[in-house]
């Protein structure tokens, strides 16, 4: 990864730690900026970084690997590969809109400006699918 | 509730029954559907209808009362109350923002257009913020 990844875990949140690294490196995949080829560091040293036990990060991994974004071969590590375009399912579909309604709420609730949360919303969907604006 | 709340619990997900319970009763608050002075169901009977525990719904009430949206006063049930606006803490926003990038890249990896997430992002926006867009 270039230079060191910036990845946080939040000891804190409701979601576990392996699913908050899939959901990181899966934005820095989606985005383009883990390109294929490129070699993510081995479960250990990541897990070393940042202070979780080893199976906490080849959880992470294997979810992305079933995700079609990595290639977990034995002493090669993991390694980003070409992953095709994805059709959503409806299953998919419906989660999307059910997690993305109760965050918006949440937010809402918790007082943040419509604008606020219009103008992340826009800086992320530009970041997350660059040159696909169509 | 108007007719009958209209909540579903997705057994199949990784978020907590009553967590689902909360979210959806949540918006529904945020956007003016359950306006102040409004009776909740009893606890019993929602977990009823849902087919979940009892403490369940206890559960989601006791969050939403934390929060400021209920009264729970023993006999008289959950009562919706007015709630102060909120300014949002640095956690909060922070949790927000958090939370927003890892389900907007799920989507992206999942192969929903940009355009279909924006339209879905608007859609709800207006439904949150009626009467309060800037």
């Amino acid at each position: 990864m270039p230079a060191q990844p910036i990845l946080r875990i939040d000891l804190a949140s409701a979601v576990p730690a392996y699913a908050q690294i899939a959901a990181q490196l899966r934005a820095l995949l989606v985005a383009g900026e883990l390109p294929p080829g490129r070699r993510l560091p081995p479960v250990r040293q990541l897990a070393l970084d940042l202070g979780v036990h080893h199976n906490t990060v080849a959880l992470a991994y294997r979810t992305l690997a079933d995700e079609g974004w990595l290639d977990l071969r034995r002493g090669r590590g993991a390694v980003v590969i070409e992953r095709r375009e994805q059709r959503p399912s409806a299953r998919e579909k419906t989660d999307f809109s059910r997690r993305l309604e109760a965050l918006v709420a949440k937010a809402a609730a918790d007082g943040l400006s419509p604008q606020a949360v219009a103008k992340e919303f826009e800086a992320l969907a530009s970041k997350l699918w660059k040159g696909k604006k169509s």
